[in-house]
């Protein structure tokens, strides 16, 4: 663990080597700007910049790229300014480093406790992909749908899956989200009929979500070898999703409203700098081998050794109904806070993962489409091996089939309305985490109509 | 036909009763910002409003709504802001009004040639959507896939299809496009073993684009009886798709890389207002009803009596090569004169549309998705009955097995290298027309690896 004179409890998810990136504002300065996350404080990247302690050559030639509410600039700016930026900040807060320390002042104003920001949406997301990356995950879900001869579709070994999401409903974390209305078929007659009603089969999906930093041009794929050069850092998401929905429509283009009605993310950033010490090989892909626009050589084929887990919190309120309407408040953009016994209902990690971010990455460019600097992809569920290995309720309760138990004695197939769902990460160190924080998020009751 | 002092040749889409919104820039001043076209001229309502011309209550109180390089603030505003827009227009352009006519200092500045101008995109696009709209294409497709007696998937007459498309790969009219390598299978055998190749199977699709205007807040549907109050307005739209890449990629997430290669769109936005001449009675929907959040009265139910139209341009040159790599320039961003001779493939028309754009607004937000000002939804393929009635070479060529022939003597079952495609689309009045301009684009060959 590398030192730092900022106070770093011995549990924290940012000490030193980690130094995530996100977004912030307070109460006195309303205005978001960047910051990164040391201990239980967060630095401010804007004030930082002003005073000209971020003043590398490469930084320097880079304008104010910090003098914005989102990270889009810098993460346009590449390794480079990102190596410079991170270089300049573990000195800066390297224990023995008086040049904030001893500024009073100035380390009055740059260095904020945690418990008095407010976090935002780290980026501007142009556009959010989502993958279907973990084999453990999809041979699941085959399973369920076609039986284990069948599990997996033809092409899933081939290419890494992927559709399109949705950006405008991404919300960090710690947003209430509200449980979709949809049309649903519910019992076997034939022919279908379907009704528009609450989702009764709300879910969550545990997955990693990589902001892409330089982009490439419209028409000009992005090799895989050099895909990485593209991936500015990995935040936690939840893709939640109601099955019900999606069982009805997604013949033949995919999830829909099943999915858009809420992303939410991690606000931490966190670089392949500091996750480089917990890179670990991805799974061989052998059988078949994949075409050689996404083939990696043996070492370069890695994820990381990141532990994830997911809990659920149940509240005995589940909060107000409406929402929407003329006399309505805010449907999506409150804070419930619960109050109850978390239980941990998945812990995965994301290096069994079988296609890695940069073969997503060139997959997603290879007919030519252009990534820009903020857009994020997802790793879809990750799912692995183990009894808590279920990325999603929808593999943890085989179809809802084998519900799980809550420490409150109550048990669940799907979500309850008042649910709080709690994502983290870390990475285990020798003596210390880097790690994630939390991507968490309180399912409220559908809306009134 | 509305007469204006500005000349409108007899065959022009922009006649005074049309008005359609853009983006354009100068040579001489580069900087973009919106516009409407009248005949072969645009006005400039940067200019137009700093001299105090769009000055009525709800723009002034608006600000600086043109001082933009996109539509995005003006969309916003709402319908009192558009209504107020147009009436502003129509009076000043107004056959005897001499407030800009007689002013010739003031009407060099703000009325340019169009010959003159560069347009750009009009708005930023946060999300685009693509729906599958049309009963006659879904008819066909699902014939062509499953036969006659399956030809409709059991959720299509329920619910109108969508799904999220890549916003960051939409192109104006005019830019060109690459063709995309992807994995594709060759043959019959089995199991199936994918190359990767150049798409053989490049295909238009002829939609029609719905830029939205005031969004909704996240967890908030749009109920349908509310729905059009969002449209700002449409534009043409060629969802450019590679059939035998969509083959294999698209179960069970849908289209992905067969699509996000390029989406292009034509330069003009025409409005409600300017529509609502040609508004006609969309197909009923009596078998069955849709559920009560899509249901709309008889007499709401209405598209828009569009006449559209496909032509390909063949071109002896296919243009060159490459584009990427570190010697390479523009990969997608050229503009491309075909010079060949034109044959119309496609006639279809906007008013057949099973699913309103209202309904598709409606059931886009049903689960709380939030649309945001600016977004982009588009229709899918428009076909119709008739000889010429496919909206796409799948369905003309009958998945390729039927060639079209094209005027010089040659055939296609999907497109060539060279190709141009060029779509259009008017609504027909009494002694004038309303129309939307061309959308086009020439396909380059795949980039050299």
């Amino acid at each position: 663990m590398l030192a730092s004179w900022v106070p770093v409890p011995a549990d924290s998810h940012f000490p030193l080597n980690n130094l995530p990136y996100g977004v912030f504002s307070t109460a006195a300065s309303p205005l978001p700007r960047p910051c990164v996350a040391i201990g239980d404080s967060v630095l401010d990247l804007a004030a930082v910049q002003r005073a000209g302690l971020l003043s590398g050559p490469v930084l320097s030639a880079a304008g104010d790229c910090f003098q914005q509410p989102t990270l889009n600039a810098f993460m346009a700016l590449g390794r480079p300014a990102w190596a410079e930026a991170r270089a300049t900040l573990l000195h800066l807060l390297s224990a023995g480093e008086g040049t904030l320390r001893d500024d009073t002042v100035l380390r009055s104003r740059v260095l904020l406790p945690a418990s008095e920001v407010r976090m935002h949406l780290p980026a501007a997301i142009g556009d959010y992909t989502d993958f279907y990356a973990s084999r453990e995950h999809a041979t699941n879900i085959g399973i369920m749908f076609r039986g284990r001869e069948n599990a997996l579709q033809p092409n899933w070994l081939h290419l890494p899956v992927g559709y399109h999401g949705r950006a405008s409903s991404i919300v960090l974390s710690g947003t209430d989200v509200r449980r979709p209305r949809g049309q649903v078929v519910r019992g076997t007659a034939q022919p279908q009929v379907p009704a528009f009603e609450p989702s009764a089969a709300l879910d969550f999906e545990l997955e990693m979500g990589c902001f892409i930093g330089p982009g490439n041009e419209l028409g000009c794929p992005i090799p895989v070898e050099r895909a990485a050069e593209h991936i500015f850092g990995y935040v936690l998401v939840n893709d939640w999703s109601a099955r019900d929905i999606q069982r009805w429509e997604y013949v033949p283009l995919g999830p829909f409203t099943s999915k858009n009605f809420a992303t939410s993310i991690s606000p931490w950033i966190v670089t392949p700098d500091a996750l480089e010490p917990f890179a670990c090989a991805a799974p061989a892909q052998e059988d078949p081998q994949p075409l050689p626009y996404l083939r990696q050589q043996p070492g370069e084929r890695t994820n990381y050794d990141i532990q994830l887990e997911v809990s659920i919190e149940p509240t005995g309120s589940s909060g107000s109904g409406s929402g929407c309407g003329p006399n309505g408040g805010s449907g999506g953009a409150g804070e419930s806070s619960s109050s109850g016994q978390a239980t941990v209902v998945t812990r995965s990690n994301l290096k069994t993962m079988y296609w890695t971010l940069p073969q997503m990455i060139a997959h997603h460019t290879a007919g030519g489409c252009n990534l820009r600097p903020g857009d994020l992809l997802a790793s879809g569920t990750l799912s692995c091996e183990g009894p808590l290995g279920a990325g999603c309720l929808q593999e943890a309760t085989w179809g809802g089939s084998r519900p799980v138990q809550l420490e409150d004695g109550t048990e669940r197939t799907f979500l309850l309305d008042g649910d709080t769902v709690i994502m983290s990460g870390a990475c285990q160190g020798d003596g210390y985490r880097v790690g994630f924080g939390e991507c968490r998020g309180t399912l409220l009751p559908a809306a009134e109509l």
